[in-house]
């Protein structure tokens, strides 16, 4: 048997900080805090390896670590001079959980273990306080009940209120050592009543029993879903620290506290924490008592005060990391108990790692990694000020689908959100579910809400390219467009109604929240992201339409547009007419007439693209949608014509319906994501490819001569074949000439596809024959390479992962052994044929830090995202590189 | 320059017959028969490369050929003491086409080339016969300005009726030689006043004209038509064949014939052909003058018709098959103007093959290269009777979708078509499109005729497992199911009119043909297969659902069942309202309840399959389609629920239409194609399989009892993700335990899975590590790696054929770059995982000859297709090994 039991502090210290794996985070600072001097109280940590024996084998530990166990608590009795459950002279042990990754509050600590019957009395006689003595043990009670017994501590919270009330004491302080005494009689009695048995009085079958307790507490559904939650494995298993206890609560000069030597908050450098005067670390956090600002300490134990300042400035510069601390201060005499790297808000962590590397304790690149991807998506978006949340009523709990919050009146319509926006009236948009129809409204409101559709469903996506909250798929709201209501649970809003929505975690709110803007454009921000350029290999570009969200990109720092979807254009104010007209043409020239209405308006839109993007690429997509999306809904229709036929009137209108009805049901596809769409629209209808190849260079001639350094990239959509590409290619060059020749200038521009099907992939190297761009559209090819539509896969994704037959969610994740494959199959062909060919990616998961980091490793050329991930991209794809670098090296 | 121009006959024969490429078909016999001392006349071969040549530079042919053309053109007029040209002694020449590939028909041929007024004259003065030479003269104008200059024959035959007319001549042949040169006077003026130019008197430039006309051909849009329905390369060019001319239409004694060695319909072992005297080859064909039957030439030119049968069996020898040939007697001479292999009906190539075989004529394994696989698709289905259609009108022409005819009265509905099937009533069924509902109606019906829909479409591929002809995506036709009518061009059927289609050509018919059957049990046909099965490599399996299915597959020689659909079984009679009771059901324990009602019969149905394939596999694939598809259609219900809504009526039923409604509305997707389906149905609601696998394993132990030899093979559909399988995997083998265990008897069985999604080949190492088998589910593979819907790709797929965007349908031919990549990619990683892991397919393209071919280069072990196809997929299968063999060796 491998060692897996390790002593810290007193006579020897066998681990360092370096052993996480082995000593979980808790347990390796013990140990590291004891090699650098800090007053730790001795203890040993018994190894995480051993929860996962205790788990796999039936709730056992091996003997031969009950063996180690046994020797290190003897030395641990050696160095404090006292005996686990010696009656005159009892050593008091804490037990505490600690596994490699913080999993705050979700596994268990006991306190004051050791404590019986008789030990009660010899700890009271060696401290000469036998209500301290009580007072632990009632508290030893109580959590051994709750933890290793799973009786719930609040059965003797109520024991114990009962008590005080009966005897007018306000406070557990206040309570006299009988009456201490009878709480422990009466802890006793319904211990023995709920379990049938007597409290345990051997201490080593308490600390046996306590350690086992905690190695099960790994595997509770809270930590369960923690690590969900948070990524973290499940094999990783929790050490168990068995330490020496010291009093917080032996009077007036002892203390306990917790606290970073920096704001968590604000990441302002100012000491902050807070502490309690006689009290036990649980007192802290548990709300009984109201803890003082930590500031208070100095003028109540300044001597431990400033050694606390001391000691945890130098565990600052050992850790070269702002820290978070705990200590107990017992008869005047500092401990330290914990010491980690503190957990951090976004704007405290650039403002630390900008910070520090003006202090000269870190280099920029290791500030780049001390920030994480959603350090950076908090402080892009206005979020709820936690503290208004309490009065609020929480409806309902969706998918955090675009982050930030919104607040605002409900609208149930796009029409009704462009109208009370206009009145200046903050509205957020209800929706059972949006279409392409509804984007003026989604742009109107100031955030969006869906009962229905998934992380990548129509709202959820254009919501994130917006940069507007969203809360999507909020399957227990009723929302009920007709009658203009939306029901949850039994409560029932109705249009005009004030609602809060927090798109980071999904909450929704009945009433209105207070929120708190960001301000990116901080010194610190800006210091920050150029520390992140330094150490960026791959290109940053933006996802955008308009000139506001492409405007918006620049200010993120976006290197040029990666996709403009030029049918989002197609859905405003005056060219949908234009639009249908060109669907409904029954011949070639009706639908050539209604393309010249569109070609001056596309014209100006890709002009003020380029002006906003001078000197950086623009990758513009021909249409791509199936043209049904832009016609009314064949169901709506046929509901309409029956009721007209019902009603037996108006027969004109009757016929009109119908007309428009036969159309769609022409159009109708029952796989529309499988259907008429992408280059296979082009290649029916080659005017339209014509026409927007032709918007595209009159708009880029057009720039050009007014000093406009444009970039234009073409890029057709849907390409499995390369043959679709050189059929659309051909349109496109034979049309740039002409417009070159007509307007007797030239402009540079590539032809280019989107890889977004598996044979596009599969036949890389015959596309890039033509293809002098890729971009791979992973929204599409993840729907296509496992067989899931975004727009479905809601009803068995969640299934599938709480199963565990998926981890992530491949629609937010990019999935490396299926869709990476092919992308790095399509590489290596395109590059075989093309060795230069730019390639970059244009899904949704351009802004995943983790599907950065594959594209990054994969070798793309850049990554494109909405305008408001492009810090987030920036830094993920710095960090992959210096992660990287450091494997290499 | 290369040699391009080849002689033969005469006195140097410089090609041979395996110059296909080079001479064409044609030319390579012609050269042939001459080495074979059979009776050609004389003449020289311009090579296919001259007419790539011509056609890419600009219809030029190069210098150097000319010249080569010269020199065969002199050597020529050398044997034959003729000059071309030449006033008193010509030589007349014979310009034909012949490409690699027979093409009959769609090129050009001219005769009596060198003719001029002078020459006429010649010819007249050295045959003694003027009304010949004028004849000559007058045909020569006619095909050079039809072929050359492209002024319809018809023109022409006009003004030789209206001169005939004026003479009262009844045939050609009764005009004098007089009224032949008033006609050839009147063929010149009309050649004048049409083209502006006199008929060309230079004999030379006439046979250069004639030469470049037939290049031309090559191009012209009947040629292309043709190649595209027939597979050829478009790039292979034709050769020209200039040939000196020998004249059946001098006189009594001679005559101009066709024929075939054997009957080219029934494959007896005739003389077959026919004949006319004084005529010249056209006359033939152009039907102006009946022919007569080979038999009758003995009576008139004994001597000739002896020659020439010893002659045409010296060359069924000679080439060891059937020939097809063309022969001329002049003045009792015989002259064989060509002669190819026979091209032959389905029972005639087989019957050939097997009478060749035992005349020792050829191997067995020749026989299997001789008969095509649609040679025996023609032989399983029956067919219109070619003389019958004559009496029909056309209605309009669809999509090819299941081969066969049928004739029937239509109706409108599966029910209907129940119940007048129960009648004895053959009905055809015309549905806009079909759905898995009409099902019953589909099996009741002779044939299935439908309006949309592509040839994978529901309707489509139910009706080619079911073997019943469809004819599939007629868009021309109006299907009115309301009104009970289906129209088309103006023409309107109503429900009972009789309707027949073919579903092998895509013909529909208002009224009733007149079918033949076919005899597959003959005994040709056993022992063709039995040839066939001593050279496959791979096996054959079945799709199959019912026992009647799988008994038709057994005759048919199926070695086992590759796929059965257990959904197709829920739509039987008194299963489906169980099957609904499942969906609709809102917690487990009413799920559980309903699927306890089908179980019974799940396991009823598994039985009778095991029972039919005693000793074979049998593979079921659990539930597959979105549990939707069993529901009503959701328009249907909106429609209905408006209607009695604005009706204002009956508000119970309201509440009911509502209540369903609002469950078929939770159910739908957008793209039920990619949405909850597959193993997706069986994690989401294990109880299912664990009902499907309990079905099987019990049928498979009741059998087992009985003495029958069961295989069972369970698979799990639509797997992405190695830990989809492992999950469902689970329930199988746990369920098959408990069934063991309660039934007291085990039988062997295997757990496998389709790969039918790019991931699931992308990953099929890890797949391998939980399936004993794969199987490529083709079709969704096709419609996942294209991003193609079946359902809905008709909208494109023809401009995609059109354009040359594609060779072929993907869903007829397995598409090798794409997803034949991909099986090969699951191949490789399958095996890594698991060497013997058994792999096969059971898509639609098990059944189609090239995608066999691929899948037995790929090195599957099995294909699965319709009952009908099996013995069409085993040809493929041994066709392929026995290539593979020879371009081994």
């Amino acid at each position: 048997m491998a060692k897996q039991v390790y002593s810290f502090g007193g006579s020897k210290t066998e681990g360092d900080r370096s052993m996480r794996d082995t000593l979980g985070g808790k347990g390796a600072n013990l140990a590291e805090m004891a090699l650098a001097g800090a007053p730790v109280p001795p203890g040993f940590t018994v190894s995480t390896q051993v929860c996962n024996m205790y788990l796999a084998g039936g709730n056992k530990v091996p003997d031969d670590v009950e063996e180690q166990m046994a020797e290190a608590l003897a030395r641990l009795e050696n160095d404090m001079g006292k005996k686990l459950g010696d009656a005159k002279n009892p050593l008091l042990l804490s037990v505490r959980s600690g596994s490699k990754f913080s999993m705050p509050g979700m596994m268990d600590t006991i306190l004051n273990l050791g404590l019986n019957d008789e030990a009660v009395e010899g700890l009271a006689a060696l401290s000469g306080k036998r209500e301290f003595a009580l007072d632990c043990y009632r508290r030893f009670i109580m959590m051994f009940a709750d933890v290793v017994m799973e009786v719930s501590k609040s059965e003797f919270e109520e024991i114990l209120e009962e008590i005080k009330h009966r005897h007018g004491a306000e406070n557990d302080m206040d309570l006299t050592a009988g009456q201490l005494a009878e709480v422990v009689e009466a802890f006793q009695a319904h211990y023995r009543k709920r379990l049938g048995s007597d409290f345990p009085q051997d201490a080593h079958e308490q600390l046996k029993a306590a350690r086992d307790a905690v190695f099960r507490s790994w595997d509770n559904p809270r930590a369960n879903h923690y690590r969900k939650m948070n990524d973290i494995p499940h094999d990783l298993g929790t050490a168990v620290n068995v330490q020496a206890m010291v009093f917080g609560n032996l009077g007036e000069t002892s203390a306990t506290g917790v606290g970073f030597t920096r704001d968590p908050a604000t990441g302002k450098k100012v000491f902050y924490g807070e502490f309690l005067v006689n009290a036990q670390g649980e007192d802290v956090v548990a709300g009984i008592r109201t803890p003082r600002p930590i500031a208070e300490l100095e003028g109540v134990l300044p001597a431990a005060y400033n050694e606390l300042r001391e000691i945890t400035a130098r565990l600052e510069q050992h850790y070269r990391d702002v820290q978070d601390f705990e200590f107990t201060v017992e008869e005047s005499k500092l401990y330290m108990l914990q010491t980690r790297n503190g957990k951090r808000a976004g704007a405290a962590a650039v403002k630390f790692a900008v910070d520090m590397v003006e202090e000269g304790l870190i280099t920029p690149k290791e500030a780049v990694t001390r920030v994480e991807p959603q350090h950076l998506d908090q402080l892009l978006h206005p979020v709820i000020e936690p503290g208004s949340k309490s009065a609020l009523k929480t409806l309902t709990v969706g998918l955090p689908a675009s982050p930030g919050a919104a607040v605002g009146r409900i609208v149930f319509s796009a029409d009704h959100a462009v109208a009370e926006a206009a009145k200046g009236n903050p509205v957020v948009l209800v929706r059972a579910e949006t279409t392409p129809e509804d984007i003026h409204g989604m742009e109107a409101a100031k955030g969006i809400l869906t009962s229905r559709g998934g992380m990548t469903s129509h709202a959820a996506v254009v919501a994130r390219g917006m940069g507007a909250p969203c809360v999507a798929g909020a399957g227990e709201l009723n929302v009920n467009h007709k009658s203009g209501t939306v029901g949850c649970k039994g409560a029932v809003l109705k249009e005009g109604d004030w609602i809060s929505i927090d798109g980071s975690t999904g909450e929704v709110f009945a009433g209105q929240a207070v929120t708190i803007d960001p301000d990116p454009s901080s010194g610190e921000f800006a210091q920050f992201m150029e520390y992140v350029n330094r150490y960026r290999t791959v290109g940053v570009r933006t996802n955008a339409e308009t000139p506001r969200d492409a405007a918006a990109a620049r200010k993120f720092g976006a290197e040029g547009i990666g996709l403009c979807r030029t049918e989002h254009m197609f859905f405003e104010d005056g060219r949908i007419d234009h639009v249908r007209q060109m669907i409904l043409a029954q011949d070639e020239t009706t639908r050539k007439a209604a393309l010249r209405q569109l070609l001056p308006m596309q014209r100006e839109d890709f002009a003020a693209l380029f002006e906003t993007m001078d000197g950086y690429p623009v990758i513009v997509r021909t249409l791509d949608p199936p043209l049904h999306e832009f016609l009314p809904k064949r169901e709506e229709l046929m509901v309409q014509l029956a009721e007209l036929r019902a009603a037996g009137e108006d027969n004109g209108k009757q016929k009109e319906i119908a007309d428009l009805l036969e159309r769609v049901e022409e159009l109708h596809e029952f796989n529309p994501m499988l259907g008429h769409r992408g280059c296979r629209l082009g290649i029916t209808f080659p005017e339209i490819t014509q026409m927007q190849a032709q918007a595209i260079f009159e708009a880029a001639v057009q720039c050009a001569k007014k000093g406009v350094e444009v970039i234009p990239e073409v890029m057709i959509p849907l390409v499995g074949n390369h043959k679709e590409l050189e059929n659309q290619k051909k349109i496109v060059t034979d049309t740039a000439e002409a417009v070159f020749a007509a307007q007797g200038r030239r402009v540079k521009y590539m032809v280019g596809t989107m890889i977004e099907v598996p044979r596009g992939a599969l036949t890389a190297d015959e596309v890039a024959r033509h293809a002098e761009f890729f971009s791979f559209g992973t929204n599409d090819l993840t729907q296509t390479t496992f067989g899931f539509s975004r727009d479905d896969s809601g009803a068995f994704i969640g299934d599938y992962l709480d199963k565990g037959i998926m981890q992530e969610d491949p629609f937010q994740v990019l999935d490396a052994s299926g869709v990476g494959r092919l992308i790095e199959i399509a590489l290596e062909k395109g590059r075989k044929t093309r060795p230069d060919i730019e390639v970059g990616i244009c899904g949704e998961h351009g802004g995943d830090p983790k599907s950065v980091a594959f594209c990054v490793n994969a070798g793309l050329n850049y990554v494109s995202c909405s305008p408001y991930r492009v810090p987030i991209a920036k830094l993920a794809a710095a960090r992959t590189a210096i992660e990287a670098e450091s494997a290499t090296a």
